[in-house]
């Protein structure tokens, strides 16, 4: 019996054993647990079995499998503003005490009295104005700090989760898939460089040198001997809209062959990304579901998608619609 | 007798196998034949070592293993001028016809009379202008094919073989060496970004996405509906002496564990790297090799080392002796 029960428990333990491992084939059935079946994710599935068969027509080498990620509204969220605007605020707001100027001086007299939308009304002169006070005059390695700090301890105003739990969980899985499949994932954002890198490794698994975004000037210095990077408070590059493809050559240097945005700052990123020859995939992600995320397009000023939805309907590129094609936005709170 | 011959035959391939399998093992116990035995070799192969050896005290995750090199006089010769800048004379002599006024206006009026040293007198300025004159006004994918048109073509005045030939047999081993230890490889060049991107992937084994350089402004365009990326005469980073570390953050968001340079235009990029925590490796090719190579150091205005020969030595940095630790300079003829 004893023996028996050894045998049949070892019998057991291999078919447990088989189940497991038959677990990782069935699991590639259906890479993308979160996309509902439709037009979308049957693109995605379709255009990554076309570019990674061997000896097929559309067969793409690995090293040229690169697909670019715009970040706010396509790989997390960026309503009621964007996330490092958000950042901006609360920064100012913790350095006040030392600028008493800023008590009578716009955009930061608005932002400390909590009206947001009235610092704001100041356009980009406003913005660049809160943006270099909270984002230089500090070494790269402080900032790294102050923005980790942040993350760690911030919370979205509506939805009382940390920043970095608003990512969507399609766009994670659509992520881990293509890895999995030989490409490689960048972000090419409007949004500040270091901002992105500071969080991008643990959250996207994207590490910083996939990271291309927006800078400012900053400068090498010896300080007691010790060398440091400094952020100045000047505009170096804005990577957004035309921006997005000239930054593509500069950092990366080969052209995508899929890009991912959700605005018309994508739209130019989408137009180089297609123009290339041979299999390649455009994608918007097209805010709709204003129930489980927020409803927003053409009237939008956070996140404006007009001219990319139109082009991207006439010319076939994929447009999600979050309302039906995601199962689920957010990942499950930890 | 014909069963003996063939079993003695087979017995005989299989020795041959043994042998020719075990000669990689045997490279392995020394991956850079082209380096003499002497303390820059054993600084090198002791370095990797230590990072790569797991659970040791100076273990490096492979994600961290950041090499940067420095390509001009580094990866390949620049004597007697930047290869770069041989590109753009012979480039202003093509488009001479095309602009009459060239002969009578400086730089270009010496270049056509093929007096480069006059032409350079002109400093920084002739220097740019010569770089936009020849650099700029067409798209990047029309620049690739004039690099790569010019690569395939030219000839080195002196030693009258493709620059492309001109690159170091000793670093070569290096780069491949370091790469077989899990590091990645990056140049990081005072010389043009899609210049040396045009030619670092078949000759050093670098991908684009690996080169980062100085870059002149771009723009998007539509021509005809077709995205373009155009190059504008206007300089826009130039990556060299404090711009290297501002660069490297810009581009990689890592801290490279070890720097490879040659000149002055390296230091920085040299005092960055070493100053991180943990282990770090810093090395300077010296060209002290007149008969074989040039010798060159504190006098020359192409590849000036001063600074950083000084500061390496007092700071121990591995200081390459091209003559005594270099066995052979070039590769072999193809």
């Amino acid at each position: 019996m004893r023996t028996m029960r050894t045998a049949s428990g070892f019998a057991a333990a291999i078919w447990i054993g088989l189940v497991v491992l038959a677990s990782p084939v069935h699991a590639q059935t259906d890479p993308l647990p979160s996309w509902n079946d439709g037009p979308a994710k049957a693109a995605i599935v379709d255009f990554v079995a076309r570019v990674t068969k061997d000896g097929g027509p559309d067969f793409v080498a690995p090293a040229d499998r690169i697909a670019t990620f715009d970040n706010d509204g396509t790989l997390w969220a960026e309503q009621p503003l964007y996330f490092q605007f958000l950042f901006a605020v609360d920064r100012v707001k913790a350095l006040a005490p030392q600028h008493p100027d800023w008590k009578t001086e716009e955009p930061f007299r608005s932002v400390l009295a909590g009206d947001l939308k009235k610092a704001l009304a100041g356009g980009n002169e406003a913005i660049i104005k809160l943006v270099m006070a909270s984002h230089a005059g500090m070494t790269s390695d402080a900032f790294d700090k102050i923005v980790a700090d942040w993350l760690a301890s911030a919370r979205h105003p509506a939805l009382h989760r940390p920043y970095t739990e608003l990512v969507y969980q399609p766009m994670l899985e659509l992520l881990a898939y293509l890895r999995a499949n030989g490409f490689r994932t960048y972000i090419v954002s409007g949004g500040g460089v270091e901002f992105i890198r500071s969080f991008s490794e643990k959250v996207y698994g994207i590490p910083p040198e996939q990271v291309v975004g927006s800078t400012i000037k900053t400068k090498f210095e010896l300080r007691d001997g010790k060398p440091v990077i400094v952020r100045l408070p000047a505009v170096d590059f804005i990577d957004d809209g035309p921006g997005k493809p000239v930054a593509i050559e500069k950092f990366i240097g080969r052209r995508p062959i899929a890009a991912f945005g959700n605005s018309d700052g994508d739209l130019q990123m989408l137009q180089w990304t297609t123009a290339g020859a041979g299999p390649r995939f455009a994608l918007i992600v097209h805010h709709t579901d204003g129930a489980r995320e927020f409803a927003y397009d053409r009237k939008s000023s956070i996140g404006h998608l007009e001219k990319a939805l139109d082009e991207g309907k006439a010319r076939g590129w994929t447009i999600v619609d979050m309302k039906t094609d995601w199962k689920t936005i957010y990942p499950p709170q930890p």
